[in-house]
């Protein structure tokens, strides 16, 4: 189906975040493995899996176009021959707002397919804030538009 | 430090839930890694990174003695040589109370250790009511007590 390489898991995961910063469903889904056997929660969602699901739910939310940064922070990973294990905080800034939304939580897990390295879970849900975070000032916008 | 030997990481998960039924926090450790990149996210909760962060919210948790029964549900499993990501539902109903919670979705990673399968992730956050559950009577509920 895609011509797209990812020759490691944290290239798919560049890929990843761009598509969503994006909006953009093809290159999005190229990202995801073509098996049935993906999974994807987005925050506050139910658990999707298989390709129509996970497609579907990313067709909807990209329906209005691009609007949002995101900065990937505080990565833990674990490898493998066959699949990756990445857990990240996801600090979104969606264009127009004065400020980032409350930080996500999310474990992205990669396979090692014969057509590169492809996601097959995402696992999304919000993370409360952090002590630290209530007693210091809050963090000053991010740029304010992409286009 | 541990002599349990998981020969699988469906015995792994196994004992992870036989863990959390009992409210035994050496059970429950047991089956983590004994390595300091593994990440375990309650359901609303920040992410726990590391054996001391994993471990002191468990202790937490179990303070209160054994309460649930918790009954895994619709696995969408991704098996590698050394990683292996298994995606449940848990439905946990609380002693004494009439009903099952609110379902959570897991994201569950196990990693191929010299001692045999072990968690390393642990992602658990609450899944809304499917529309098939509003249309249905609520499910009957489970076992009162389990002492």
């Amino acid at each position: 189906m895609s011509a797209k390489i990812f020759p490691t898991a944290q290239d798919a995961q560049n890929a990843f975040y761009e598509a969503l910063e994006r909006s953009d469903l093809e290159a999005m889904m190229a990202v995801w493995s073509e098996d049935e056997d993906i999974v994807c929660v987005h925050p506050a969602g139910q658990r999707l899996a298989g390709q129509a699901q996970v497609r579907e739910a990313w067709r909807q939310m990209f329906a209005g176009g691009p609007g949002m940064r995101v900065k990937v922070a505080q990565r833990v990973a674990v490898n493998g021959m066959m699949l990756a294990v990445h857990s990240v905080h996801e600090h979104i800034t969606v264009t127009g707002e004065q400020h980032a939304r409350p930080s996500i939580v999310a474990t992205n897990v990669y396979l090692r397919t014969p057509a590169g390295w492809r996601m097959v879970v995402h696992h999304a849900s919000p993370a409360p804030a952090e002590p630290a975070a209530d007693a210091t000032p809050a963090a000053p916008p991010g740029p304010k538009t992409l286009h």
